[in-house]
């Protein structure tokens, strides 16, 4: 597979608050930005609460040629969301595409970087 | 003020699933364990769903002896609990301890150190 046909699907919880759905959509820009040709797109997609929702963010980057999709959730715990719930959302289109390979990510909060982020704001 | 008569309270939401408040504990521990001195202690507090709660967790650090305390909020979006939540309960104390100087630093989300994290995920 080359690497640009790989989408990445930047995964949010999704606010009732615009501006925060907004701030996903900066982050996702500028992991775009700082991917360079890593992937053939990034983008936005909402667990709830914002759109697109993930079999639809899935949907887009599939339409827009992607030939796998990586599914990146942006999430601090391990919780329901990131055990149940996402893989539910995601499990949807691989039944839909099963030729398409889609992979989750790790979660934000898994990485051990987060320490040293959490220091520096201090 | 000398660094070691400051305290670090690292705050998250919390979450009806002990596993997710356990990382919590788990990341300020190794938050205190890359701090090295600039700390006197590094403690753990929550919004809500887990304890200790915000106001107590500063009540534990001024009764260890801090004279300064350092709010770190471990959240993702600029939302209703960074913006209004956090502040009201932080107030609670500031009341009660005038003499106590006690910030509130930049989420988690906030830093732009995040997109390579991200980034190192996949």
């Amino acid at each position: 597979m080359s690497a640009n046909k790989r989408a990445l699907l930047v995964v949010a919880h999704g606010s009732r608050r615009a501006a925060s759905n907004d701030e996903v959509r900066k982050l996702t820009e500028a992991i775009a930005a700082k991917a360079g040709t890593r992937f053939m797109m990034v983008a936005p997609a909402f667990l709830e609460l914002a759109t697109p929702s993930i079999p639809d963010g899935i949907e887009n980057c599939i339409r827009t040629g992607a030939q796998e999709v990586v599914v990146l959730p942006y999430f601090l715990s391990a919780g329901r969301h990131v055990a149940q719930d996402i893989p539910a959302e995601v499990d949807i289109k691989r039944q839909q595409y099963p030729q398409v390979p889609i992979s989750i990510a790790a979660y934000l909060g898994s990485d051990e970087g987060v320490v040293e982020l959490m220091l520096g704001l201090v």
